[in-house]
């Protein structure tokens, strides 16, 4: 059976425009997939690096213009890894083409924002997904599983974090990753995402969250990335490729570290913490889950591991189980390697792209497993309780907004 | 030099009881001490468990009215061990007999009765000490070394709970842990308190908290231990000494969960939770603090043991230290056994009692590492900001109570 | 019922013989046992310090000769913790007096000498018992269960190591711990001798091995130990209490570290490693047995968790279970604390002299989990067979020694 | 500057076969390397089978003989994944045609092949690697260099494992790599030559051997890949995907595990085991070296994380350090993810590829940190020594063979 053909634009060519387009060069190495991905054009402003990008990650053709790339008609699917602020414009410019949409997270800088994006897809009955990858680690999906099995049973407790460390020292410049008009948000936004999201996906929706954020270091001097693109090579993050030296300063107006407790529909208690200032924490996103039968752990810098305690084993032999989620019989493994053979962040961005790719070629909805835009209004809805709660120090009920 | 005979009276020869009784008999077994501890009276309103007390744990007298011995002449150290609910009463008597006092945790059931104990304490210049006993972990004093000697840094996040799972099952008694009248509090009482010691004892005094509770399962059989003691074996937990088989049920007054946000005087910000429905977790209290130059973890299973980030490492060679707590360098580790070869959580009793009774020995203020009856006190405040903040839905300022 | 008594001479006064007054000192406090424990009589060589310990260990009275001890009348059962050089002279005159032993590993510097002990008193129908206390770790208990009860089914392989990293330094004193002339053997039968025990005790008999060793520091410093005891207070490790400062060096005659492999007579394969010269450990015991149907891992530093990984386990949740061994239905675990409230390396001595004081009281045969003289001899016919291969360079049958 | 093209002629399209062609095509988009890495043909028997393959892994060609493809002008380096029994004859094939050569490991099936090809690579000039991947874990690297810092300095102590669990069912078929004339060994040869080699790598050379080995399921049903390919697709496990249904049965000739000591040249003692028989390790590669200043640790199922130990670290606050080795100054992550965003076991190979790429493209001899024939060699050296000592039951000197 002849596949059918699929032609990308991608928007944005950094970190998240590396991962995608790795992401979508290695769908068909590895699964047996209905999609022909034609990685047909990378977009972005500066000229020379949209170029280099372009060569460098294998797209056929580059645009600077991405207002041009959504109305051609030689492109089905647009995939939104640029900077969130221009999320909106962009999506809401495909969605009216027709174009099938991939969009990185958040959807949106605003709920309201993330909600008429929303509209206008369902409107123009496109397929929509947002980057949601790190449910698409086979631990995760196997958790998941076990939760829709009934494994644990009523859920009592949800205790996630997303911690970093990059951003302690009070010279690291303001790059854009801290600059609310482009993020909207700080931790909470860039970290919280995550886990607010898998919170949703493993546990069920959130009812009501208390919260308090810290912005620790309040000014810190403007980077170049403020008003252009450096390019300088810099050895400590790449997120931080932009970062200048002695510079005027400027206030921070997003959040270093945010923590709530919340209180899920289904009547489990939840703690949640992001920051960027947890010393010797790199990229140390948890979650677990207690339920009445059993309890589940994922954490991300470990990826390939599920720890998970059964109720129901033996009594004086029961303990959480440290579970390789690398066989073949976990979700996406078959695909990979033999089991202990582990695999890697970027994986998830693989998984992500071969269900957004599947469910375009065969013209049938998104496994359920699949985050779309509402899970996007959801995320931003939270986030703006979270924040509206830090505001009020009272608690904020999540479906008022 | 001759030692000084402190004459203890216990007070309560339970779960505490004997952890006490064990303690007093092996301090000068292991340290050079300065006082010669007599186990003089244990004290209990059942004739029949208090006699065998007496001679099962090594005391010389026993007595059935507290009120009779805490005037006793021949004793000089009262060490209250018995239900919450009597610690008030017991307190006050003893302390306006002059007696010093070494008391379990809580202080009392409310802010205003420990706050009248304190005070009854410090009008009679006894000495006074509360069993805060998790602080004399060698691995959590080696931390607060750490922390006095500036290697973390300004303070941005703590973390801690206290996970326990053994009251999940519906049909589990309402033992006199989860009845408001004796213990006042649940799991926050009960599990939090410890860390929200450990908390101000690492990282300072709170400012606000943010807080939610639950009671998961509403109502439970009433256990004989309601009416009366029935002193069967139990394999199971000896918390649950008194539970019967079939019998009335009762409203469930205590939160089976609590969590909590909370900001630090210094800027820190808090996450925190106690609850017994954490499937998988037994005694699991872990407490992490994250600082400008470090941070520092301690994970009550796994005593023997700190973790250590120093941000001074050479670069590429930073990570989280696995510190075995037990050499002879580290706090009272002198006193026990060649390094690696663990301790337990008893010896937490002996090295609080150690300091007391040294104390008392040498008439001098009690080590600073030791809490006194402010610290209860403290501790008493911040878990009623804590309810008043469940109730008010809103955050609350410690302070202001 | 009556107590039987027992009255205990104690033969030693230094680390073992710390671990066993204390051991002996809490039997009654924490078990319904049927012993009488009096702590009779302390013995040792130097009056000021024998006379020191008697008074803080406990102990009714002193001895300065052996030999007079165990000819006393009323005493009925010697406790040998002395140098491992005296063990064979005093055992044997204490069996030849009808004294019940028990007596720290190893029985002998030699195998013949530890056939003799073993014949001399099985001659004298004396209840013999041999300190391998880390066979009473509740999780080693719970492991040897599970193979008992076929959880693991055919051993396939057996992987045990004992790492310390405290004579590193070349400048450490040649204490007696080092002494040929003393203990007989270095690492192999200090730290080996354990694993040893433990694998025959959790996967049976040993067929044949093959030994390589080494004495990485070939001459050392005499320290004053070899003289006399200085009795000075050592900051850094109770074993190098004789430590002394400038003095003339004296040849190594005992191995540093030890690695060998084996066949057990079931056809599993073993790898065994001892040594003092591995940075980092402290006391790391650990071993594996991986069968059929399952494997089981047991770490002393965390000495309250057994590891437990079962193929019965449904598929796709398979992984190595973290047993926290404290549970109440845990060996021993009812006498002490809630699951969670972890015990440490001191139990071990407790678990084991509860058993061996029990099978006096009541005049019965040692539990099977026990040691006797018997398993002594054994472990020494191992540890010739692998000092033998390191001389031959060659496979030795066990059995042929 | 110009980027000289490498054409690859890649033999062997399964496990390897696609892990390189994963491999090739990725180095462009992640190093700014010099080289244009042209897939050009890939070659297999099995015309159905490798023609499905050049489209799935993005070959150009495909060619079905490899005497044939070696013999192409247009090719310059040829990538043999093939089985182990055929590395022979198309390395010295392909060495005379003056092709760079990287082949998978192990070289030969003996030592004398071994040495064959090496001998013949070396007189032809020809650039030659060998796949050794697991060096090129960053983590491996990172230790590589701690020790070349001399960081932990003499090393005393080595132990390494390889234990994987997949052929315990005595009804798993015997699959090539169970067919001793494909592979020549079991889990010596294929397991046990990664930690050799990585032992080679960080401690040094071999100078002795002592080993035994085991066949533990003597007779397996014959698969269908001892006739011919089946190419079905299974879902357990890549590596048993020919195997069959009720079939006759053959006698097992291989190790099914292998344990060895092992003393180095420098003096250090080795305990190393490889098998396949250890219930719940599913890719469990690990090796620690202890020396005089510190130790190292890692485990490939983490292989993002390295232990480090240092007795510089100041007294009190030692402890294995767990590093997150996934920071830019970590070998070859620069070229991923932020710190934390971990990668998995394909980057083993883009790195290893990216090296001898570069080596031909500049003309420059390999990194020294690449393992080539003569590695190649020295492996076969040991396996040999092991399997010869096996036989005598005696000691064997590596160099003697």
């Amino acid at each position: 059976m002849a596949k059918k053909n699929i032609n990308v634009g991608l928007i944005g060519y950094k970190f998240m425009g590396k991962a995608h387009s790795n992401a979508l060069s290695k769908i068909g190495m590895f699964f047996d997939n209905s999609a022909n991905i034609n990685m047909k054009v990378i977009c972005g402003r500066n000229e020379e690096w949209i170029k280099q990008s372009a060569e460098k990650y294998g797209w056929s053709e580059y645009e600077l213009s991405w207002e041009k790339l959504v109305k051609r008609p030689d492109i089905n699917m647009i995939d939104i890894t640029a900077p969130s602020n221009v999320h909106k414009e962009i999506a809401i410019a495909a969605a009216n083409e027709g174009k099938h949409i991939f969009c990185e997270k958040p959807l949106a800088l605003t709920l309201a924002d993330a909600r008429e994006i929303y509209e206008t897809a369902e409107k123009n009955k496109i397929k929509h997904q947002i980057g949601f990858n790190y449910r698409f680690a086979p631990a995760v999906l196997l958790a998941k599983k076990l939760i829709d099995d009934s494994k644990i049973g009523r859920i009592f407790h949800v205790r996630a974090n997303f911690l970093q460390d990059w951003i302690i020292d009070p010279d690291f410049p303001l790059v854009w990753r801290l600059d609310k008009k482009v993020c909207g948000s700080g931790s909470l936004g860039d970290l919280g995402a995550h886990f607010i999201d898998m919170a949703r996906f493993l546990a069920g929706e959130f009812s009501t969250v208390m919260a308090m954020s810290k912005t620790f270091v309040k000014s810190r001097p403007l980077s170049e990335s403020m008003t252009g693109l450096s390019g300088k090579a810099v050895s400590i993050d790449p997120r931080s490729i932009e970062a200048g030296d002695a510079a005027p300063c400027a206030d921070v107006e997003v959040d270093d570290g945010t923590v709530f407790v919340a209180e899920f529909k289904n009547g489990a208690l939840g703690v949640f913490e992001a920051t960027r200032f947890a010393q010797g924490h790199k990229n140390d996103m948890s979650i677990e889950i207690n339920g009445e039968l059993g309890s589940l752990k994922f954490i991300f810098e470990r990826m390939n591991e599920l720890q998970y305690f059964s109720a129901a084993d033996e009594p004086g032999t029961q303990g959480f189980r440290l579970i390789q989620a690398s066989e073949a019989i976990h979700p996406y493994m078959y695909a990979w390697w033999p089991v202990g053979h582990v695999i890697g962040y970027e994986h998830t961005f693989i998984h992500e792209l071969y269900e957004f790719t599947e469910s375009i070629a065969n013209d049938k909805p998104l496994n359920p497993i699949c985050p779309d835009f509402m899970d996007g209004v959801k995320c931003s809805q939270i986030i703006e309780a979270v924040e509206l709660s830090c505001e009020r120090k009272a608690l904020v009920e999540v479906d008022s907004l």
